[in-house]
């Protein structure tokens, strides 16, 4: 961008790697890091390394971690049941929920034969492993709500009938707070069949 | 947000000091920073920590250069003209036009009372200085055209006037491939009492 700035350039450039970030972006926020005090952006570069080089995935669930196994695994608190997720950031969604308080195992995405992605891409042969070995009441199925999330909670629940666990799914249904003159047809529909006593 | 995650943490909440990045952004960075190579993030620090290292102003114009004085300024192909903005953006938006061949000067933001922003905040003395000493046949007005930015180029037309130099402005108008129906009812008055022969 710049010509005779390449060390500014090359910031622009790997900022504009990140997800969300184009050129204007970028430059955006480097322009803001140049003007920043250089407290603050070498906290920024410590933070980064640090991370990278603390963070790691658990062994056993497959979720973020500083230690392993996490802090969930080492939890004696936690139920019996096992939820099923995507990715860490949905295990966060549920953990923030408080509705839950079993153990998780996060897939690391969904099946998704397009993209190349079938079941040994995803974490499922540590999860029958963990299976044999672990004493699971229930299954949470809490992978996502699109075509890829319910075909990898389709798969798993025929994988995992024969085991003989209770096998969940999360319910489909109305959001809260939501006006129902603006809820796609298909969710009404779901939320009718579901319906519950009141 | 992940209690047992300093490290993870701790990114997120530097990464939330970025302008126009909130939390949920920021942790969406940070994760895609924890699945990203090593060299990548990496290659990011190390840009953030050069570009500390060796951009900063130029003290003759107050671009951003890494060299003192920058490029510009050090180009002799430049002619007498000299043009006012308010950032360093600014002047690469007119570099970017190849409309204007002269130097610059940055002044790093416009009068703004309520903000305290006043002309000792700007740099106004060292082009007062400057133009002591430099041979400068026009002053082109480049500041934004907002109250501050027009404030701030009358402040210095009434300023600058005594000196005897050609003072001129950027001219208002319509933006090219624009739409009447859809330009604001001052710009086309401007567009109409600044109509030339065609």
């Amino acid at each position: 961008m710049l010509g005779s700035l390449p060390s500014f350039d090359r910031l622009v450039a790997e900022l504009s790697k990140l997800p969300g970030v184009g050129g204007k972006t970028a430059a955006r926020l480097a322009f803001h890091l140049l003007r920043a005090p250089q407290a603050d952006t070498d906290a920024l570069a410590d933070a980064l390394r640090e991370m990278k080089q603390k963070v790691a995935f658990c062994s056993h669930c497959f979720h973020i971690t500083e230690t392993d196994p996490c802090a969930i695994c080492n939890d004696p608190s936690r139920d019996g049941r096992l939820c099923i997720v995507q990715e860490p950031q949905d295990l966060l969604a549920i953990e923030r929920s408080h509705a839950f308080h079993g153990r998780y195992h996060v897939l690391h995405g969904a099946l998704s034969p397009l993209d190349g992605i079938g079941p040994e891409e995803l974490k499922i042969a540590p999860l029958l492993e963990r299976l044999r070995q672990e004493q699971v009441e229930e299954i949470l199925l809490a992978t996502n709500f699109t075509v890829e999330g319910e075909a990898t909670a389709l798969y798993l629940a025929r994988l995992l009938k024969p085991l003989g666990m209770k096998i969940t799914r999360l319910a489909h249904g109305i959001p809260m707070g939501s006006d129902l003159e603006y809820i796609d047809t298909a969710t009404v529909q779901q939320a009718v069949d579901s319906r519950r006593d009141f």
